[in-house]
């Protein structure tokens, strides 16, 4: 028992949306994996192998707020089921994992992933989790360099189906800087996706400022790539050590195979009872233009009023 | 690790029935989601954030003895997920959690909600839990009362798929009190289910006395409404600090859709082997008429020896 | 919380196998309930009860090192759900246990159930684990018996689906023996699979030698029983206090029903990094004759090269 550490987080509160429906209906909802953070439970631990040496490893399950529900059909660990070494040389993971893409944003998403479901951060990572991942990720001074090969455990075609990334990020007292490069093979090995983000965040004060870039082409059978940019800037500001508000927009732009917009203006605000809980509500305005409008049921507008009580344990 | 409490309660024995199928057969079985006290591993914690105020949560996963299934497909916490705050004002609390008539009832079963699958105060309690819960319950010395709202989360009707209930409960010295209404919707909004629940327990040296009443109405889409009562009445008998006997008989009756009948008679023993382990005994009388011969396979009759272990941890 | 003990088994590497598919591809895996020991992690505990007696429980769940999918579909503790009673005079336990041949052979697999997906003694143990088991184990200086009864579970039939088996082990200093019976119905109760096994290990120096055997007839509806035959012998030597080699040969030879042999001859090394990880290799060398070959794709040979990481929590 001393070797395994449990650790998680509980999202309860409700979200009311306009627009849900082709019809133009408004919904108020609890069941979600976590409106403003996404619930976990996990297990982790890490081993002394001596010399600078460890052993670690990390189980996570996410499950949804308002029933209990597994976040994907039978499969317990879903957010992160990796086992690996690690030393002065970095870490080599093994299993089902964040992609560095997703590692890499983490430090310019001005809601820093808060609102997976909302924000458009997660929606932009490259995949946000590989299956069968091979990742190593190390730490030297103020550069962290991070590279991964998810098998795609295709026979006979070591490229179908995998994903290869390598991604470098800077952190330098108020300064943080980011990019990385991914590409995806088809289950058959004949169309690939490329990827590629850059972004930035600086402090001054209680505030923070970010913006960030995603540009993905993904190879069609027949016709033009389909090509996706996330684009998005925000600011955090610490009105008081307990309050914090946070505004963004984000913008995602559909090219070549589709055509189409999304523009989501985020504002958000925290209010914490303690450093493991807070309550939060979150206002949002989001636009659709064309294929875009495949996200919002056909709607050319949806905004959020979402309130609750988020609970790190 | 020090913020996570680990608890549950694993039930291992057998169950000899009669009557399980139209051809009258018996059966031995051990598979079950717990024959004297439901199965069940969870995890929860309480954080105090000063002046009186907490912020807790449950997580609950039920599992199968015999095979050790989960109760529910891919509900990892079928029995609880539920976070909130807490203070001398009550608790209020998100998430999928037990009934307010569940929590009234609990006062007044003979059996405490022991052998779930064959006592019939489970099946009275208007759910036993729902999913997307906002849950209020406060204790005001004597005196606990509750308040729950449901969301149906259908787009465009708030009310549909929802579940409203108010109860509440008074325990003082040997008597215990309770009451709870409730009204849920159907998926489309146009039914209503109309529920009440009142009962009673008394504590005198080593025996208590307990009896219940439920009147559960349910709109039809054609014809009369179906109703079924469920009523019950019982004695427990402390005959010595380990040894604890308990006889209840429950009666179903339902009447306007369909007409039948359920008498169910009980008697129990509980044979302590610490606070936290017990060996069981089980044997029940079960007469059903009418539509109620839907609940045994077509027989009037059915017969149960149960025999077990409970282990607490 | 200090009731409970959290363990479990975290392996992370990839394997690269031959002739995975009728074509003769290669691939390159991850994705596996455990290559060099199967994935588990569990929740277990015991209560001293006083005057030798114990309560005590185990909870256990396999996953995927590359998905964090659950082993089998909706069954948390496929690898064991068991509570139970023990004492002076053995343990009585009910639940989802490993088989009593299972436990039998443990003592005389060279890889000691390492490679469950691959050595060829997991497959020969009468079904690895029994849903609905009562079993006894006690153990009286260098002998443990073992007994267990599977319930069918089948209305009007006992034996139908039920699994019975009786067990010896004998370990006294460098010698282990071991042997068991088991017999099993089908769902309607009218074919039986007679299975019997012995097998022995010994250890001299750094280095143990085993052997086992396994006898199984399955009765078929038409015509001759099918035979199954497992026979196996191996070798563990200690390089060193950290480096460990084994090899080993497994045949499993099918008569009556159908005709066909596998042969497999394996070769594993281990590094320790401490007591609870280690690092990992294995070359295998696999040939299939006649109906055997429905084991490997049609294909007369498949060749295995893994290697990974393995850590005990």
């Amino acid at each position: 028992q001393s070797n395994v550490t449990i650790y998680g987080s509980f999202d309860g509160g409700v979200r009311h949306t306009t627009n849900v429906d082709a019809a133009g209906n408004n919904n108020l909802t609890m069941g979600s994996t976590g409106t403003y953070n996404s619930n976990r439970i996990g297990f982790k631990g890490v081993e002394d192998l001596g010399g600078g040496l460890n052993a670690h490893f990390t189980l996570e399950t996410g499950f949804n707020t308002g029933t209990g529900a597994l976040d994907a059909a039978n499969t317990l660990f879903n957010r992160t089921a990796a086992v690996g070494l690690g030393g002065a040389w970095g870490s080599l993971d093994f299993g089902r994992q964040y992609t560095v893409a997703f590692k890499t944003i983490a430090a310019y998403d001005p809601f820093g992933y808060k609102y997976p479901g909302i924000a458009d951060a997660v929606a932009s990572s490259a995949g946000t989790r590989y299956n069968n991942d091979i990742q190593y990720i190390g730490t030297f001074g103020a550069v962290t360099a991070r590279a991964e090969y998810a098998l795609g455990e295709v026979p006979g075609d070591t490229g179908a189906s995998s994903a290869k990334s390598i991604g470098a990020s800077y952190a330098d007292g108020p300064l943080a800087l980011g990019g990385a490069y991914n590409i995806r093979q088809n289950a058959t090995g004949t169309l690939d996706t490329n990827y590629w983000t850059l972004g930035a965040s600086y402090k001054f004060g209680p505030a923070r400022v970010s913006a960030g870039y995603v540009n993905q082409e993904a190879e069609q059978a027949v016709g033009a790539d389909a090509k996706t940019r996330w684009m998005w800037a925000g600011v955090n500001y610490a009105i008081s050590p307990a309050v914090e508000l946070t505004g963004a927009f984000y913008k995602t732009k559909l090219t070549g195979a589709t055509t189409g917009d999304k523009d989501n203006l985020m504002l958000g605000a925290t209010y914490a009872l303690s450093k493991r809980t807070n309550l939060y509500g979150l206002l949002t305005n989001k636009k659709f233009d064309g294929a875009a409008r495949a996200l919002s049921a056909g709607n050319a507008r949806q905004r959020d009023i979402a309130v609750g009580v988020n609970h790190l344990f």
